[in-house]
This record gives C-alpha cells, sequence and structure tokens, in this order.
C-alpha cells in the first residue's frame, strides 16, 4: 500500500464490528461511505443527466474503459478535458480496467451482454490472450483492438478518472484451479506493470486500486492478497468469481475480507444486490458497483422491501392495475411521491421511456437510502439490527433504530 | 358556438393583425396562447415526468384517445380520477377524438406508424366505415373495436379531459371531391350526435371543441366552418388534409381561418413545425399540437435556429467530435446551460435515452420560447418581425423587438 493524499485518502470515522463508515477524500471531492457507485458504462446514467446524479447524492460514479475505448475514444474524451468535462461531471470518477469485458469475451460470461450492445455477434468472440495483453475485435466495426495493462492505464489516464482500476483478468467460475492460479500470478505480473506505467505516465492525482484474483480458491486468494497489499496501490478491489450462489460468495467474501489491510478503501466489483451489499458492508467493504439497479429499471423492475423476490417489485407483470400505492411507502424518489403503481406498471408495459426514467429514479434513491442508513447504522453502533432489519423486510429508512430518522 | 365559463372561455388580450395573445381559461386553469401542446399520446411525455412538463412551462398537454381506449382502457384511468389521476398532472387536458388514428388505419396516411405501435403488423388495416362509426381491429391483441361518435365522447367523458374534440373523419389528401364532400357532410352529423351525447352525459366542466373538416377544397371548408360555427361547440379546431405540401397547406388555412369567429379559439390539429406554427399565428390560430418536436428527440434530432434544414439539428449525424457548443447558443434548457454538441452527439449515437431525454428537454423548451416569444411581440405589436427574424434564422429568445426580453 503506498498512501499519497495528493491522490486519494481514507479517513474511517466509526466502526461497528469489521463495518466502517468513511470518507474517502479524492480530487474530485469526498466520497461518503459504504457507498454504492451507480454505473455510467457509456458516460451516462441511464435516463439521467449528470447533474441529477449528483441531486440523488451521489458522490462517485463508473466509467466503462472497455465501452469508452471502443467509443468514442479516449482522444475524444481526454479532449473534452477527461471524462469530467465530457459528462459535466464535478465529482469524483472511477474507471474500471477493461479486464472484465475483454475477458468475458473470452471466457463466455458476460460476452452475450457486451456482444448485445455491438452491430455484429461474431465479432466479440475472438480473444486472444497472451503475456503482453488481449487482442479482439472491435463489438462495433470488427477492428482489431489490443488493451495491455500500460493501454488500459493509459486509456484510464485520457479518461481522467479518480481512481483507475489495474488490468486484470477476470476468471470466470468455470475455470479450473490451475488456469486460475496461472491467471493470478499473471495479474500480478500485469499490477506491476499498471503501476509502473501509472508511476511514470499516469495523472498526478489519479488514485490506482489493486484487485485480488484468486478465484474460490483460498490460498490463491491469500497469494492475491499479499500480492496487492505489497504493492504501491491506493486501495483494493476484489474481482473475479466469488462462486456458484450467494452462499459461495459470502464465504469467498468472508475468506477474503480479513487478508486485506485494515486501513485501505475497498471495492468490491459488479455486487450490489441489497443483501449482498450490506454483507460486504459487514466484512469492511467500501464501495460497491453493480449494474442490476439501473438495469432493472429497463426491464420494469423496481426495488422494493420484499426480501422473498430478492428486493425487486416487477411493474411488467399483470396485476397492479388500480393498486393506487407508490412503488415503496415512504420513499422520497421522484416517482413514488407522484404516482401509484396503477400507473406506472401501465407506462412500463406500454414501454414508454417515462417509466425507465421513473423506476431508475426509484432505484437508484433506494440504493443511496440503504448505504445511508447503514452509515448511520454504523455511526450509532446498530448495523447488525439495521442489517437484520433491512433483511427481514424493512425499507432502509425504517430499518430500526440505525435508519436515517433517528438520532 | 356556445359559451358557459364554468366550461371554458377565451379572453383575448391583445391584437396584432389577425394574430392575437389570450388566455382559455379551463376547469384545470389557464392557458396562456399562442400556445404550444406536447403529446402525452399514451399517457406521458416522451421521458418526461409529469411535473416536469409544468416546469417546461406547459399548461396543457394532450391524451390520445384511440391509444388509450386501446390501453390501459378508460375504465382504468376513470377509476385512478381521469387522465389528471392517472398522470398526476393538475393543469388543462385536450383529448383527441381518436377519430384521426382510426381513420388512418382506413385510409392509409399515418397507418404505418400507428400499426408499429400494435404486436402485429396485420390487424389494423380492417376498418368498416359506416354511418354508425368504425369498426377496427385492436392492433394490441386483433380484439374487435368499435367507435362511434358515442363511444369517443363517453371514453373522453371517463378520461375527464378539459376539452374533448369531436369525433369526426379525417379525410386524407388523395380522397376525391366527391368522398370528401359525403365524408365532410357525415362529420357534422357525426357533430350533432356528439355535443347531444355529451348534453346529456358529459362532465358538467368539459369543454367541447368542434372539428372543421373540407380538405383543400374552399366551398366544402365554407360549408364545414359554417356547420362547426352555428353548432354548440366552445372552440373550434381544423382538421383533414391541408393540401401536399407547405404552399397548399398556407393557402388552406388562408382561406378556412377567416371562415371561423373571431371571439373562439382555435386549435390547428396536428401542425407544429416551426414556420407552420407562425404561420397558423399570423391567421389568428391559438393553439397547435404535434409529435415532431418530441419525435424527432427520439432520433437524435434537436429543434434550431436553421430554417435551410426546417429548424432541425441532427445530432445522430457524424461531425459533431469536439465540438464545445451547445445545441443551440443562449437557449435555457437543462441540456444546453450542461452539455455541448460533442457530447450529445455521442450519447444520442449510442442509443442512450439519456440523449432523448436531454434532446426532448430542448425541443420543448425551444417550442415554448418560440410561442412565449410569438405572445410578447403580439402585445408589443410586433409579431410580423418576430415571425420574420424566426423565419430567417434568429432564436425565438432574440428575434428582435418582439424577443421575451424587452418589455
Amino acid at each position: 500500500m503506498r498512501s499519497d493524499p495528493q491522490r486519494l485518502s481514507f479517513e474511517i470515522e466509526a466502526r461497528d464490528g469489521s463495518a466502517r463508515a468513511g470518507v474517502i477524500h479524492t480530487a474530485h471531492g469526498p466520497i461518503e461511505t459504504p457507498a454504492f457507485i451507480p454505473l455510467a458504462t457509456k458516460g451516462s446514467v441511464r435516463a439521467l443527466e449528470s447533474a441529477e446524479v449528483g441531486e440523488l447524492g451521489y458522490q462517485l460514479i463508473l466509467g466503462n474503459t472497455y465501452h469508452l475505448f471502443v467509443s468514442p475514444g479516449p482522444e475524444r474524451i481526454a479532449a473534452a478535458g477527461g471524462l469530467h468535462g465530457f459528462m459535466n461531471w464535478t465529482q469524483a470518477i472511477i474507471t474500471d480496467s477493461g479486464g472484465f469485458q475483454v475477458f468475458s469475451l473470452a471466457h463466455g460470461g458476460v460476452a452475450d451482454e457486451v456482444k448485445g450492445s455491438g452491430r455484429s455477434g461474431g465479432h466479440g468472440s475472438e480473444v486472444e490472450i497472451s503475456e503482453e495483453g488481449a487482442r479482439f475485435r472491435s463489438p462495433r466495426d470488427g477492428a482489431e483492438l489490443f488493451i495491455s495493462p500500460e493501454v488500459s492505464m493509459s486509456v484510464q489516464a485520457q479518461l481522467g478518472s479518480d481512481i483507475a482500476l489495474v488490468f486484470d483478468e477476470c476468471t470466470p467460475f468455470h475455470a479450473d484451479r490451475d488456469y486460475t492460479a496461472r491467471s493470478t500470478e499473471r495479474t500480478h505480473r500485469w499490477l506491476e506493470r499498471c503501476l509502473a506505467w501509472h508511476g511514470e505516465h499516469g495523472p498526478e492525482r489519479q488514485a490506482v486500486f489493486g484487485i485480488v484474483q484468486g478465484g474460490t480458491h483460498e490460498d490463491l486468494r491469500r497469494e492475491s492478497a499479499q500480492a496487492i497489499s505489497a504493492a504501491g496501490v491506493d486501495g483494493i478491489a476484489i474481482g473475479g468469481t466469488l462462486g456458484r450462489d450467494k452462499e459461495e460468495m459470502a464465504s469467498v467474501l468472508a475468506m477474503t475480507a480479513p487478508l486485506l489491510p485494515v486501513e485501505a478503501p475497498k471495492h468490491l466489483l459488479g455486487i450490489g444486490e441489497v443483501d449482498d451489499l450490506l454483507g460486504g458492508i459487514a466484512l469492511g467493504l467500501d464501495v460497491f458497483d453493480c449494474a442490476v439497479p439501473t438495469r432493472l429499471a429497463r426491464h420494469g423492475v423496481a426495488l422494493a422491501p420484499s426480501p422473498e423476490t430478492r428486493w425487486r417489485l416487477n411493474m411488467r407483470k399483470g396485476g397492479w392495475a388500480g393498486n393506487r400505492e407508490p412503488l415503496v411507502e415512504g420513499c422520497p424518489c421522484p416517482a413514488c411521491r407522484c404516482h401509484d403503481r396503477d400507473y406506472i406498471s401501465y407506462l412500463s408495459r406500454a414501454e414508454e421511456l417515462t417509466a425507465v426514467r421513473l423506476i431508475v429514479l426509484h432505484n437508484l434513491t433506494y440504493m443511496r437510502e440503504l448505504t445511508t442508513g447503514a452509515r448511520q447504522a454504523i455511526k450509532n453502533g446498530t448495523f447488525a439490527s439495521y442489517r437484520a432489519a433491512v433483511l427481514a423486510g424493512s425499507p432502509p429508512w425504517a430499518a430500526g433504530e440505525g435508519g436515517r430518522d433517528t438520532p
């Protein structure tokens, strides 16, 4: 670990068990933690203006290096003053390294999703991984593209994010132990190359987070945790497969989290279901990015305090006609303050864009309430009861004494 | 003409030639005229929350009887307190009669567009028109539906709009004189049936506008104008074909408008291009609905002061990379205040929903500025120069002494 407050500093304000409430200070302001990070994958948060994301209470968004590399390209974004200028977003930005998308193309994983964004289904499947980096075809036009640790860091430098993530191989669940071990070792060699490039060429005020890999194997996670912790990084992300189901994920995280330096800000990559996020917070993880809240909105699914349906309320299915309740009683979002399920379900089934927007506003408000509530509960020393209340079906703003309405 | 201020009254505040600035008073508040009417075809204005439409300065929106009849059905909307309650829109609503869509199915016209909203391309084409009404298949599920003057007024009563439009046959340009004459006569018989139904069953505070038909034929337009003016309506809309091009439209309007009672509020149906709208205002027309500003936004086209491209700025085409200008310099909309063409064009080409939203906000702001500017110019007695300046390429807020920034 290195620690240069010019780039980034992390202040832990309160602890409750392993959970902690803190502030990550970046070149573009503070991030109060625990925090959920909305995705601005291609440079916008779905159906929202940049200013609105801040108005919802968010201080950090995630831009996607792979997608922005493919289009519009880093030069165009750099010319606009980086991603901050391009989007006119004044608070902090974290960029992923592109590794997840590239290796999804290679390994299957989320390949369908990634290919779905391209013009041709055929381009994406050819990825050639070597020690040097990954060569693949643009899903946009089939052009050959190459990402290496140096290219990823260079693109992230052009994007000008406050926090860059190192280029790693995101090993999938179906990789065997031997492949995972060799891949994790390569990820560590790539980490050194990322830091070397960044030390020489990276923006002075850009922080770098390393990524712990190792799949579901305790010894590999331990080795990886040691390698990342010993490197000169400003924070640590947990990546790679966390297993086949929620139970295995919980156990891989419970095994990995304690291996990491307590004082480091920690990012759990790609996880943002309500229960998983609370589980991560309990283990001392600080920030969480996830496509789910905005992706669900596109499919008409609102977040709601219903553990039995994984916190999902499907407004596309039938049965909501005449229902005068808001999506969630007591929710402070514009959708819940102004509209009922009758209207939102009709709009969603009619595929009106207004429905997507209303549910995005709701889901991001819900996630922000969830982390704000967790933060307050940690400060109150009541995180366990807050978590239990949410898991039992309480909305975050009413989750017992940990809720935001109590001192 | 009847005039019951319980339902609707129209106050002309200033005149400038035939143009006038006024206020239409409805059961849900005033509408300052001239006014553009955004479409809430299926119960929402594209990508906007209801409250936001009011914040843009709009006092009247248009709901579509045909679409809302097909889905979710008038009973569900009535149960929500009418369209006002369903959408949570507190200002005025006008509903069209459904005639335009039904007869587009029969005559071709916008049939493709209408069919495009259904699940099957085949259902829409079977429309059987009789003296009683029109029988057709639902584009949603193929079920047989029937709209007559009485059904249309009954649906509009359930929607609870402030202004209902009578059920008419919207004759297309390709209909011959004989067909148009017979159709126009039937429209007049349907007008009487609409008013008879409304007089007995209609909501007390709902106003009714008649629709002048007659195609491009002066004698038929004259007969129709006389028939509508003699009937007990609260206002008059001009419908049907206005010819094959802008010149013919201008001449049909110039011939029709003077045939109508000066004191009546007048609605030009489906017309909202910048130049056409100013032409209508010059002839003494007061309100204008049109799908174009919101539909263009879906295709990445912003309104701009460029008469040579019909006030269109296509953000989907190439060439905007690195362009740091807003869509339109000086425009007060959120898209222009916060973002540049570089970013908006990228988002639009990437088909991000945020792009549609930004351009909807821009286009509706532009139309509102256009009518606000016209209103002020009429009050200043400078409408002719305002119109000339806009037609010469001035943005509405800077269109000479008629602009909004001058007393």
